[in-house]
């Protein structure tokens, strides 16, 4: 008997009943079954060596794709528990399964003990084993047996005895076997690097109430230059954190009496922050938004109105009561419900319309501490955020305009590597969002629209859009590859029927505005961690704390070094003195950990002159330039106006 | 037996015993006496015909102290009471004190009903009772006759049942007898004017669950003109109410969803509010102050630590609970301990200080909505706030700069009429405060010696300065003559002292730091009210959030009004265009309601001529004048420069 095959490009092809994904991949071309790692059948994930027995759809992946790396390491986490075993008898191994960059295995070692200097023989045995390539064979235990066989371990034991008879498999390679559900590569030979990260203790099943087991962390590759690469960008990642980076430049602290994941932003942060603030006004400005502010809380009855209060209240900050008069408030999650009454303060007719709502607005979310992270997982957070009120056939031109703003915010700010997911409605149930069909067209074909005629790289999600409306989301590469959604632009229909907006069409009735969400930074405080992250604290010059030092070579020369700081003041270039008394290397060496983008030298030379002799930042040994303090504000200028163009709508 | 009196000069008089105020008032001058209306012996309120029997301090109050006003108020609720018995018989007097600007009292009008048209009635009574020069004559009665006189009030029976036997007064004047304390002119025939103003209702004792009383408000005057003054006055207040002209001028408006006494700041009022905070940002750059952004919430902690939930938090909203995690968050009252942690972040050497922290911050503060008023009284608001680190031998430098900041502030503003207020220690309860004798010696001198230098219009008053330190308030007389506080400077030995922070000193030991907490406009939102009913919504131009409404003639001249507008603009002047279908008629009443400084007329012949024709708002018929963009761009910064300089340190 024959079944049919559906590939992801669409096509079907038949084959015997029996086939296995690897037989398909073979079918196609000889180096694509070199690389396949992994299969998914129906969805759901299959060994390259099962036998497929009805009509489906079949992925087959590679290293390339999510889904074979996370195999990939899962079968490492296989290697690792046998070579574990092998090297600390009496041990019981738990879950193990792949993670993010890599895997883990839970363990309890009993009487033994791992410690760090084991790491390099765990990793030497694993890459013995695997160049042995050992298959991974997956096949049925019953119960019965899974029990029998795991009598001395409490932790599968617990496992086993949760799952139904018959649908229990173990996986075996080598000499090894485990309780496995399957998602394996197809032998080992294709390890070729593997690393023991760390060890950390962690509690079976997450439960603190329940014994601390070990956590052995690893990572592995099919080359071995793939691992150099990454162990590299670890290092180069640690050094650009942006909690580190964020303590040494001074801009943002942490107190734990004020609360955790609430940041102080410290002068040179906050003046950062209020740069690119201004920097966005003035665009927004020209786009045509208004600026307004509302309060930082609301009363309970406006995120019920909203939807907000079911859908989050439980999980978030908890209502603040009065003394007297039973009020309830919230701290706002989001800046919309207050923008919508904003709108609805006064009747608009079309002619008024669009109505573009900014406010830099800080709203609250409760998260769990152990979620907090830096500035990129905070509990309060200030929104670029702004509103759009617009009829139904703006929707087109206006979602054009909030691209060519966010472009121009990435261009600004040195992200030039981006794709624009767009996250429709998922047509196969279309019950599920609010808003007429009609309206819907309307709003997916003017975010394609728009993507395309702004030359967008575009993915396309279906059934990705929330129910109220389409959204696209901008995803930006920082400088070490790693992926952020950043600006996001939402289409909705909800809130402007919770809140009954109308404005009076030109056949004199009242119809509902559709609104846009749209914020290009996301937040403040997570934008502000990338961009640390991405430009290891070598902001763009325009938005640098300062831009020059000015290093006296000894206080002789410092009423020339004020002279020239009042000069560079008056051609708008940020800089400040260093006249301490410490050696000019040490203070060089200050600047450059400020990251200061040109070290301004002042010495007898100079004063006599009326110069300075630049050094600019990282540059050491590439000999300095000496110029007069106009040509220095051109070079500034110059640099400046090669990143910073001005927003033209 | 002589006795001897002090007076406010610090002379002292011997008296006969049984001297009376009225007596001393004779002594010193028949003009004085003439206008002694009220008097305070050893601080308790006397009438100006009580003995007096022992030695003592003495205050004889005119017509122009608030002590005065609210005896002759008081007194004239006397005599209207005396007319309501009249009036409506059957009623039941309870309580009628004087307040700002008048006096009330609550009645139980039983069976009658008291209305509007019966005003003008109750004032001719009033007045002919005065005209007979009745003297009000306060006596001592047991609380066994007071009882049986009241047997039929239930009110005063209340009042009276409270009362110790042997401290019940009654005054009386004509036939009319009252329950009262004192505090009475010497007699009614000063009282030439007075003026019923409403009635409205009153709980008795301000419980909503007693009866229902009427409420009869009132005012009264020795002069017939100063009723004139004060109910023109009424009238101006009126039509300057911020609220009325918020809502004129779309500045900003309330949401019943939002919440009560939570302002919603509209496109234009947000832009004017942003306008005063980039002038005060500004000015304070060059002050050597650093902005700093803090969040809205901190935890419970952070306030046990400074003592404000102690002293606040059961008055004020509620603690912030979380899902999990049992943490408790406050909304800021205040700024100040955020500004505290922030110093902590780092060490500090006294080479580094003073530090200057500024920061626009929004608090929330719980307030009845019975209190709640306009941008006046609300429950979140944003203070100009900054906190000034210094030592304490750096207080007097810094006290100066403050000064100068505020002046300068008020000077661009058009506040000109101000008196600073000096709240400094009782000294004979001298262990009432904290810090020691000598910072609290260093800090009063230093704001007494800034306020001289500064040549400030000052007024001391011992006893009134906090507890953990002296402060400096400016009070502030608005174009209406109405009183109120501004801008205030502080100095505080507490917080630095419950957050524990030090610097270095010169002596290599730990010091701990003053703090000085100052806001010249004190809150964003109470400074625009009074800004609003100060100028009536004629901000100074600098301000004005559109100076100028370009007045198309009809739509022919469009494209020329659009060139208009850029070439403004290229100026850096704000203004719109008006392009309605309406009459330029229509278009110029409009532009006088939102008080747009200048309306410029565009038509054929400006169109011609690359002109524009200006009128001035409130300048109906005094003419137009044509002139060229860059002539017009002259008059305005012209004008701008008069009021709004460049703050120099």
């Amino acid at each position: 008997m024959m079944i049919k095959i559906t590939l992801p490009d669409g096509s079907v092809k038949e084959f015997e009943n029996g086939v296995t994904p690897m037989d398909v991949a073979k079918s196609i071309s000889e180096g694509l079954a070199r690389n396949v790692i992994s299969a998914a059948f129906n969805n759901n994930t299959v060994e390259t060596s099962t036998e497929l027995t009805t009509d489906g759809s079949l992925i087959l992946y590679t290293w390339n794709d999510k889904e074979g790396k996370k195999a990939f390491w899962h079968s490492t986490s296989h290697v690792m528990a046998q070579v574990l075993e092998e090297m600390y008898p009496g041990l019981k191994l738990t879950l193990g399964p792949a993670i993010d960059n890599g895997f883990y295995y839970d363990v309890d070692f009993g009487n033994t003990k791992i410690v760090e200097a084991d790491f390099k023989n765990i990793e030497n045995r694993i890459l013995e084993i695997s160049k042995e390539k050992h298959e991974f064979k997956l096949h049925p235990v019953s119960k019965a047996d899974a029990l029998a066989l795991y009598k001395d371990n409490e932790y599968k034991t617990e496992l086993i005895s949760n799952l139904e008879d018959g649908t229990i498999t173990f996986c075996d390679h080598a000499t090894f076997t485990d309780l496995c559900r399957g998602g394996h590569i197809p032998n080992t030979g294709i390890i070729k690097a593997v690393k023991i990260m760390s060890i950390a203790g962690a509690y079976w099943r997450g439960d603190e109430k329940n014994k601390q087991l070990t956590r052995v962390y690893g990572t592995s590759f099919p080359k071995q230059k793939d691992l150099t690469d990454y162990l590299e960008l670890l290092e180069e990642a640690k050094r650009r954190d942006h909690r580190k980076l964020g303590k040494e430049l001074e801009l943002f602290a942490f107190s734990q009496k004020v609360g955790q994941g609430l940041p102080l932003w410290l002068p040179k942060g906050a003046a950062l922050r209020d740069r690119l603030e201004q920097f966005l006004k003035k665009a927004q400005k020209k786009g045509g938004y208004e600026q307004v502010v509302t309060p930082h809380i609301g009363q309970k009855e406006l995120y019920v109105t909203s939807g907000h209060y079911a859908k989050y209240g439980a999980d978030s900050f908890q209502p603040i009561s009065t003394p007297a008069e039973g009020e309830e408030f919230l701290l706002k999650p989001m800046n919309c419900p207050h923008h919508c009454e904003i709108y609805n303060v006064r009747p608009w007719s079309y002619k008024d319309l669009p109505k573009r709502y900014a406010e830099f607005g800080t709203v609250y979310r409760y998260e769990q501490s152990g979620e907090l992270h830096g500035l990129t997982r905070v509990r309060g957070f200030t929104q670029d955020d702004a509103h759009i009120f617009c009829t139904p056939d703006q929707l087109d031109e206006e979602f054009k305009k909030v691209i060519d703003l966010v472009l121009y915010v990435f261009g600004s700010l040195g992200f030039e590597n981006f794709t624009a997911q767009i996250s429709l409605r998922d047509k196969e149930n279309r019950d599920k969002y609010i808003g007429s069909d009609e309206n819907w067209e309307k709003a997916e074909n003017a975010i394609i629209n728009a993507a395309r005629d702004k030359n967008l790289n575009t993915v396309i999600e279906y059934g990705e859009a929330a129910f109220y409306g389409p959204k696209l989301d901008f995803m930006v590469k920082d400088a070490l590859g790693r992926s952020w959604q950043l600006g996001t632009i939402q289409v909705d229909y909800n809130l402007p029927e919770r809140f009954e907006l109308t404005y009076k069409g030109s056949d004199d009735q009242l119809h509902r505005p559709v609104m846009i969400h749209r914020a290009p930074f996301g937040s403040m405080e997570r934008f502000i961690a990338i961009l640390l992250e991405h430009t290891a604290g070598n902001f763009p010059l325009w938005l640098m704390p300062e831009q020059a030092t000015i290093l006296c070579l000894s206080d002789k020369y410092e009423i020339y070094a004020k002279k020239v700081l009042n000069l560079l003041e008056n051609h708008e270039i940020r800089a400040l003195i260093d006249n301490r008394n410490e050696s000019i290397g040490r203070k060089i060496r200050d600047a450059e950990m400020q990251k200061t983008p040109f070290m301004l030298i002042v010495g007898e030379e100079e004063e006599k002159n009326n110069t300075i002799s630049i050094r600019r930042h990282g540059q050491e040994g590439k000999g300095n330039i000496t110029v007069t303090i106009e040509e220095f504000a051109r070079i500034v200028n110059d640099e400046i106006s090669k990143t910073l163009k001005t927003f033209e709508v």
